[in-house]
């Protein structure tokens, strides 16, 4: 059977929604995903690097994150015909653990937690195929990068690009 | 450069004797290592079996576990000629991510974080050692498994066996 790997932030679990919104409220500021094109945030509010990514330190920010359209019912379905794990580079910020592997255990309670991933370099990572929206997590990684589309990623030309579950699905189950 | 990844528990981290400590005091028994050959403490008192497993559940057992003899100096003497990866089952005990974490961090500080899995199922690495007292977790797993010394896997033959971090030593640096 072959492996697919899937990244969770901006993949399958929407911080960057809640992360905007939070930032537009503390700063009164008005910055839209459209304005994110092909940059982070930081790169939007250089003068406020630290207090962009002191948000997303914040214990529970991750707990109560939307889940990306479809991602649920894809991946069910997937489960039927691959082993699907779930890899998140979560050593970049350790107090989002908890609040990761319960919203794991919440929203995608039908994979065991032992498919779970929690690393920092994701070239550990044994699969044929890793479905990521930040290409630097293709370096090293010996399967197929797929580039889920995001504001950041959009003029990263390298990869098969899904801009949606429904393109997932279609790739994988067509 | 060739990887290594080396299991947390009972290989750098010595959960084994303040467990076995906690319960000998909480439960007025007299375990000792040696009652331990071959078998788990949960095999040597079956009728506690939900008791032993709630004392590793507690948050902050793993925050001060004593380190395995010889495994800094060594891993850092590895770290020269091979890229170095922990890889622990934190999944098992979501309530140790952070104790692990701050552990490592203590203790393993010449590491990069990015360089710590916190996993479930082993099969998932990618690399061409992994060290490990469990034989289960060489199962799928497509580098050499190498087995670290411990009382319940003394009776293991199917792996190189090392009985301590010299003998890693010998194993790789010779």
């Amino acid at each position: 059977m072959e492996r697919i790997a899937i990244d969770m932030d901006d993949v399958i679990a929407d911080p960057l929604s809640k992360h905007l919104a939070l930032f537009n409220k503390r700063y009164n500021e008005n910055i839209s995903i459209k304005d994110l094109e092909g940059k982070y945030l930081t790169e939007v509010r250089p003068e406020l690097h630290q207090e962009i990514l002191d948000i997303l330190a914040e214990p529970t920010f991750f707990r109560d994150l939307d889940i990306i359209a479809d991602s649920q019912e894809v991946i069910k379905e997937l489960s039927q015909h691959y082993e699907v794990f779930i890899a998140t580079a979560a050593m970049e910020l350790p107090s989002s653990f908890t609040s990761k592997y319960e919203w794991l255990k919440e929203h995608f309670s039908f994979l065991n937690e032992r498919n779970f991933i929690f690393c920092g370099d994701k070239s550990i990572i044994k699969a044929d195929y890793l479905i990521d929206d930040s290409p630097r997590n293709f370096m090293g990684f010996e399967g197929q990068g797929i580039l889920f589309t995001n504001p950041y990623n959009l003029h990263v030309t390298d990869y098969v690009r899904v801009n949606n579950w429904q393109e997932v699905r279609e790739f994988f189950l067509k």
